[in-house]
Order: structure tokens, then sequence, then C-alpha cells
């Protein structure tokens, strides 16, 4: 007798991974969640406070451990753990830190959750969901990272505030590494059906080319301005991926721009990097080759080996 | 002191008005409803249908009447009265008989609900809200019919079914009249950021000129055969019209074809018909001019004079 | 590899099944739906109907079908098919009509979805739940009805809207019989904290012993007024079963009158009727004897000799 | 023409505030926020990440702002600024503190939002409220405290984890101060229709009195394990007060323990403290006299002397 309901492990009990956990508790994403950290103290107090909501939210149970055997049975296990970037280190150094982490984390997630899918959001995304995926020895569809899920996101509400439309009705991606590097796809997006690079409706804003360079900087420098402001990014992020957890639970098929290796997009390979896919209940069915004019195609190519570099100085 | 709470009039207790309180109810877009008919005891016999549910709903209220007063003060009057079109009788006859039925209830209604905006779902859905515009004298924008919102529902479900996409990520618009000469719009269409008409995507299935045409065929005829095998529509048209009551009282700037009156919209004039428009609190502020081929704009401008012919024909 | 997304079969297209699949697709209960009937053109009308609204709903896919094979690897099975009592029909006539039916349903359903929960609608739903049970040679928890969470949703609307309060505040249940010798546990019932037999609230009604059986009449009685009205009842019990649905797949551990095998409740045995229970993922997991009066206890033993004897007529 | 959506203002950018604009925006609560802080980086911030992820929320408007008109023409204002509790401050120097705030914060408000409600979240909330009542000069209903919601919520999820239930069944209120003198009502309580202090089901956990006293210590001291652990409570708060702000906008008539101002319950006069109250879009509409035994009653009263004896010294 079956009696399967779904469990979510995440791993990493700071502003993200709790972040996370609340907003997937109140959008009813799972039945069954854990959270995990090598801190107790500091696991305990969240599962505390994200508990005593529960009342308001789809009935749940959360648990925090900093055992790893509690993520046993795990659908998907959720990579958030890792240092964050330090003033006056490098994003090398971040990088081989969190490649640290993961040669001891992902062995023993593997012995207890074989059957999970993996997704990586700690930072820098892009490597980390390469040096997961070959340390897992999983199949790479199973393997992903919230890459520019997030980074589209805030592209779309910025076009959507300019226009003055709804931000579900801007269809434009960010693609390539969750980084410095990423492209935004201009050429192929849309407004309510409309291409972007030709709206134009009487009485509302037009989008200039100045508009979308400015645009494109706020998204490429948002969380600096946040870090500054506020010293981490949490609330898109947690909602970000709580929407791919969504996804990949209610097998959806659907449409988003995570991180997974490249077998040849756009002549792309052996990398890991952001373009929009089809999610579902087994991870990244499929990649969508966008159409792309000469420039985004180059900037996507120039990305990827941006982010190989890095993996391959890492030693992988 | 203000204390409002959003309010939604149905007209008309039949299957699509019972059914529009009931999505409406379940997804929590108001917090008063009232269903007028003037059939009591089939108002009464649904409104206790409805209201028995209320428990496992959000919080509302919902009153039925054969009283037009009971809608005073309404946010939103959906109008869903009317006859359904008989075996034998021709389309201009049920025109003929709903355009009456509007002569008695909308200046009943101005009387009652002057500010109210009007959302129209009787048939033939593009003749009755310009008729009943005309009729209550309100600017254009506050009089829409629900027209193509859910012509285009069911084309995108049927290419997201062919192309094993989820439904959300297929962006196409049927246009024109909610009837047999509406027009999908495939020139713009797009899945996942990519044209629809470009899809090429290995592993799953391509999408044909033939494929197209069939799956237009289905749309266009998929009310005659629903209606064969269960007498009448109304789970699809109850949730399209949910939801496009929740992009009116949440003010989203949403993009739905609905039906509005055109004013110049590719040369078409003095009809109303549905193209992609911007809704919010106000009604529908903007019509976004799809690009569209020669194919789709001499389809389009047909679509409009087949309206056009049939309101003039009916004296308005 | 486990890739597991919940499945829900519905056996029965008429409006009660076609309605628990709207309500439940418009919640995100589940996310493969299968709607069963013999009859091929009124199964593939509902779920053209619904299937159109799809884009406006959580993503999940629907099929119908007249081969009960579509069932197989079903979460739950709800049963809705059957007769509704005809003008004339006696209760017995009806049961006995029923009973045939799932004589040679749940034979055929035991081989295509052996691991399924199995949720019967169909009325009398306490002697069909018997029925049902003892056919598929199911353990009595894997087996149950809606039995009276409708009747209660009803109970809790009449006296929320008496009092003025919300309706989710007020917690009180029908048990016994789903039918005519169903009994309001008035006894312990409350609003917002207070014993609902001492409510009294400055500046709100009082609920007397004569609102009190007059609520209760009209909670009896619903299901006639409200089928000489429309001709059926379908929201209130697709919504209440989409609720059950959820607790079960959600694994809630929540408290619900559903219809199930009493086995020494206030010494009741042998038969099938609601009281309030725990459902979870396996189905009804324990039974809450309530305090009752004397008057309430000797109203729910004759509430279970009432179905009893029904069922020892139809020879089970 | 009245084109009215809901305008939520929230008064400080901390944790609390930023959450609680976290979880309303998830719910769809309203339409328009503004979070409010006179730290102008830091609520740019939050304004910045909340804004990133509404891609994936319901429809609204987010602004930050450090100029108090930008609430002008809410419907609620949630106050969260102040100080918090540091290391070796007495709680009447909190209060002080906070008061202070409040001298200059309410008249300003009344200036820009003299029709909003106001919801008070701010530590001694208690105090507070009766302090924002006084200052404001608004009817008593609608200046109203978080209150203990939180608490009851700690207490329903710690029973029904106990019992292994659905917290939703659990229906238990603290009440009283929001602080060390609080008092659990478990007089009153139920579970799934039981008294919880008879709970007794076969093949489940009891709850004995030291379980209760276990429990109730658990709840007292939540906010301190949790701040030991995490510096600050957040999540359940955040998760508390969008059901607050709910129960308002959507007018239900919900019963939730908000601390409002005493006018004789219980003989209690003159202070601001929690009991089961009814909410509404006027605020707090009636209080339930729960059935209190001797010990309950006596707390209470000596709960509301406490805080009554620190708003006297505060001067109010």
């Amino acid at each position: 007798m079956r009696e399967h309901v779904n469990k979510i492990s995440i791993i990493g009990a700071g502003a993200v991974g709790a972040t996370i956990a609340y907003a997937a508790m109140i959008r009813g994403v799972a039945q069954q969640y854990v959270l995990y950290d090598i801190n107790r103290a500091k696991v305990d107090a969240e599962v505390l406070d994200l508990n005593h909501g529960l009342q308001f939210m789809p009935m749940a149970t959360l648990h925090g451990s900093d055992d790893i055997s509690a993520c046993e049975g795990s659908d998907v296990v959720v990579i958030t753990a890792g240092a964050k970037q330090q003033p006056g280190q490098t994003r090398m150094e971040l990088a081989g830190a969190n490649v640290a982490m993961c040669r001891s984390l992902v062995p023993s997630l593997m012995k207890v959750a074989p059957d999970a899918l993996l997704l990586v959001v700690t930072n820098p995304v892009d490597v980390i969901t390469y040096v997961v995926q070959q340390l897992s020895g999983l199949p790479s569809r199973r393997v992903f990272g919230s890459g520019t899920v997030l980074d589209s996101s805030r592209l779309r509400f910025l076009v959507a505030r300019h226009l003055n439309v709804a931000v579900q009705n801007v269809h434009a991606f960010v693609a390539g590494e969750h980084g410095d590097s990423e492209i935004p796809l201009w050429s192929a997006a849309t407004v309510g059906g409309l291409p972007l690079l030709g709206w134009s409706v009487p009485g509302r804003a037009s989008l200039t080319e100045e508009d979308r360079a400015r645009i494109f900087d706020d998204v490429r420098n948002a969380a600096y301005h946040i870090i500054r402001g506020k010293g981490a990014t949490n609330y898109a992020i947690g909602m970000a991926t709580a929407r791919i957890l969504e996804a990949v639970l209610n097998d959806e098929q659907r449409v988003l721009p995570v991180s997974s290796r490249m077998e040849g997009y756009l002549g792309i390979q052996d990398v890991c990097m952001s373009v929009p896919s089809i999610v579902n209940r087994g991870g990244v069915e499929a990649v969508l080759e966008q159409p792309v004019n000469e420039a985004e195609r180059e900037g996507l190519r120039r990305s990827a080996d941006t982010i190989r570099q890095t993996i391959r100085t890492l030693g992988f």
C-alpha cells in the first residue's frame, strides 16, 4: 500500500533556507519539510518560529535537525548552505569554500536520499550545481540550480512597473550565469503578446534602449543594493524557490530559467548555466533554444566561459 | 469612515451564473455576492447549494433575489441572463431575444448600481456588450464582455497538451468575435518564450499547420461539442469570468482578450469585439495592437463586419 | 526512482462527479484526475469543459474515459455513480439499484486500483459505503463515505448566519445517517470558543431552542429544497468532497464527520455512519467519541439501526 | 465613481514589518502596500527584495517610503515600529521608548490616514494599543493589537503535535497580556469537538496536567527561545498578522484573540488585553465572554492589573 506525501528537505537554516520553508509552507507546496543545519540552536529557533504560524497555513509538518539522516526519503533536497560573500573576499574564494562544503555534504546526502532531486541555491549557483552533479553522480536532469529564475523575476518586475502592466504579463528571461556575466534576452521578450522591443501603447510609457539598459543594470546590481540595505536577500529567492518546487512536485512541465548542464545549447557544453527549461517531476526535462540575436548569443557564450573557467580552476 | 468590501452581482442564475459564483467564491474574489434571477425558486436553490459549501471557502456572503435592488452598491455586475440558442433558432433570433431582455434590465440596473462596471457574458457577447453600453450610457471602458477569454483558454489548453508544456506557458490569443468568425493570432503566439510558429524541441511533438488547423477547429466547435454532450457549458466560462473579475477588483493591469468597443484598432470602429486589452479597476484601460499578418488582419476586419451587421440589424 | 504525483479518479460524470473535479482542480488538490462514466459522450463533454478552464487553475491533467482501467494507479477513487432518487421511488429501491451498480463496479476497481482509498458519495451513502467495503475486502479504514460532512457544513452555515459570525468559527457536527434519521450534536457544539447552547453576546442574536429546531429542520430538508428548485445538488457536495480529498492527500489528521464502519462507538457496531473522525493519508485513522446527552445518544443508536436495517434487507 | 482597492500601510521595516508584508502579499490580502521606515536605506532594500518576488504572487503594488504621507488613504495601518527589548533593559524602559515613538507617530498618522483602522504589533502590545488609542482619539473598536493571536497559535501547534491532529482542529485561546502574565483558557478548549480536558482517544497520546503545564511553559517562553537562537521572531507573527488583516479586509466576523479595550469583560475595565473577539471590517465588533474557571478568571484579572499598572506608570 502506497501512502506517499511529498517531502522537501532544506539544507541550511540561514535567512534563505528559512524563508524558502516559509514561502513553501504558506503556498502548501509539500506536506513534510525538514530544515537541516549544523547549527542546532539556529535551526531549532527557525523551526519553532515557522511552526508557530502553522495554524494559518495549509497543514504540514516541519522538523529541524542537525543530523543529515532526517532528510531520508526526500523528494527534493534544496541546498542553501554555505558561506556568503564577505567584504574583501574574492568570488573564487567564496566558490572554493562552498565547494568544500559540498564535498562533505553531497556524499552523505546520497546515502540518505538517493532518490531525491537536488535543487541548488548556494552561490555561485552555476558552479555549485555543476559540482554537486559531479559529486552526486546523478543524471544531469536531476540536479539543477535556481539560476536566473530570480534575475528574470527582477527584470519582469521592473519592466512591468515601467509599462504599468501586470508583472505576470511580462515574458522575458535573463539567461547565462546567475551573476555579473548574465544576459537579458530582450530580442525574444514579449509583453501581453507584443514584442517587448516594439512596445508602443498610446498613453503608456515607451521602453527605450536607455530604459532597458537602466533596468538591466538594476537587475544585475539588485543583490548588491539589497545586501547594502538589509544585509542579505531572502524574500524573492524564497518565493522563486518555492515556485520551482511547485513546478517539480506538481509535475507542471513549466518553463523556468533554472541552471542545468548544457549539452550543446547554442554550441555550449560542459558547464551549468540558466536557459529557459521545461521543469517537471523528473527535474529538467528539456531546454528551449530561444531565438537570440548575435549579441545575445555571444554574451551567453562568454557567460558560459566565465562559469566554466571557475569550475576548472576548482578542479572539476 | 470608509468600510468598503467588494460586491459582485450576477444577473441570471442559470448554470453559467451559478458556476461563476462558485468559482469566484472558491477563489475568494469578493466579499459580497448577489445572485439575481426572475425565477425565485431557481435562484433560492442555487444560493442554498452555494452557501452550504461556504465552510470550505474564504468567508463571504451570498444572497439570492428576484428584486434588482439587491444589486445596489455593486462594484461589478455580471450579466449572464438571457435565452440560450435553441435548435432551429437563428443566431439573429437569439440576439433579438437577448437585446429585448437588456432593454428592460439595463435601465433598472443603472438606477440601483450606477457606479458598477458591467461585465457581459450573455451571448452573442459582442453584440450584447455593444447594446448594453449604448443602453447604459456608461463610458465604453466600463462595459465589456468576457469575449474570447474562454476561446483563448481553449486554444492554449489544446496547444499545451499537444506540446506537453504547462498551459500557463502558452501565450496565444483568439481575437475578434466570440463565435464562428473568430481568428487565432498564431503569428504572434509564443510558448515558453519561443515563437509558436517556430517551435521545435528535440524529443517533443512539433506543431504543424495541420495541427494548428485541427486545434483551431476544435476551439471554434468546442461549445457545440460540449452542448451536445452535456446540454450547456459552464465550468470553463465560470473560471474565465472569475479570472476577469479578479483582474478588475485587484486592479491588476492584466492583459486579457475581453470584448470592448473598438475605436480605430487596425482601423476597426463602432463595434465591440475581443482584442488583448489591459484590464484594471476601471475596466478596459487600453487595447494592445498585436502584430498581425495580412490574413489575420483581414480576418479581424471581417469578424468586426459580421458583428457590426448584427448590431445594425437590431437597430443599434 | 520515485516520481509520484497524486491521482484521483472520479466514478460518475453527473453533476456531482464533475463538480467535485471542478472544485478539486481549482483548489489544486491533486495533479492527475480521471473522470469515468459509462456514457462516453457525457464524460467527454464534461472533461472538455473542465479542461478549457485549466489556464486559470493550478497545473494538472484530467482525462475522461469509459474504460475503468483509466483508474489504474489511483491514490483515491471517488464513487459518485448511481441512480438518483426518482419521484415515487422508495429509498430502498434506490439503495437496491445502487448496490447492483457496486456489484459490477467494485470488483473491476479492485483489479485496476488495488492500492486506492475509496471515498463513497453515492446515496444512500452509509449503506453504499458498507457495501463497497464488503465487496472490496479492503480494511475498513480505507473505505469511507462523504457522510454528514455536507450536513454539518449546512448546519454551520445556518448557525453562523443567524449569529453573524464567520462560518469557520462554528464547530458543530451532524452525525449518524446522511439522511432523515441524522442527529445534530448540539450539546458539544461551540462557537468561537463558547458553548453553542450558552451563546449570549450583547447586541447579537441569541439562539433559542426554536431557532435550533428550525435550523436543523432546514438542514435535514436542504436537499429536497434544492432539488425542487434546481433538480440536483452539486456545489456544496463538490466542495465538501474536495475538502475531504485534501485532508487525505495532504495527510492532515483532520477531524471530519465522514461515514465509516462503527466498531463499538457508543456501543454501535456493524454499520457505517458518520461520526467525527480523524482523516489522514491512510483513510479513517480514528473516531472521536463526542460527549453526547442521552437524547443524542439514543438518536445516534436509532440512526444506526435504520441504516443497518437497510443493509440487512439488501442481503449484506 | 468608486474604484477602491484595499491599501495596507506597515510602519517599521524591521524583520517583523517586512515579514508581515511578505506573508500578506503571498496570500493576496490587499492590492496596495506601503512599507514605511525612517531608515530609508533599509526600507528601500526590503521593498526591492519583496517586489522582486512579485511575479510569483497575486498582483499588487508595494512602495517604500520614509515620508509618512505615503500612508494616505490606508484602510489599515499596521504599527510594528519601535525598539526591541535589549539585554539589561527593563520591560518598562522598553515601553517608555515605544510610547515616545507613538507620541510622534500617531498624530502624523491621524493627519494622513484618519479613516484607517490601526493594528498594533509593537511591544508591549497591550500597553501600546492602549496608548495609541488614547493618542489617536479613535473609537476603541478601531484600534487593536495582535495580542495573543500568536500565543494562541503557538499553544494550538504544541497541543496538535502532542495529540497528532491537525492544528486547525485545536480550538484553544491564550488570553490576557501578550507577555508573562498571559493565561491559557484550558477549561473551554476543544479538540475536534471534544473538550480538551477530557481528550481520550484509543491509540493516541493523552494530555495530562503535566503535558499542559509544559506546553504552556513553552508558549510563554517561545519568544525567548527563538530570540536566543535567531535574534528575533518574525515568521509566525508575520503570518498571524496577515491573518488578522484578512479577517478585517474581508469583513469575516472572525473570532480572534486580539488585544482591545476592555469595558467590563469579567469586570475588567480601562485596559487593553486579549480576549476572543469578533473582528470585521470595522475592527473589533464584540468580545466573547468565554466560560472560565475561578483560576482562569483570577489570572485574567491579575494580567489586566499588570498591564494597567504599566500604562499608569507611563502616565496614561
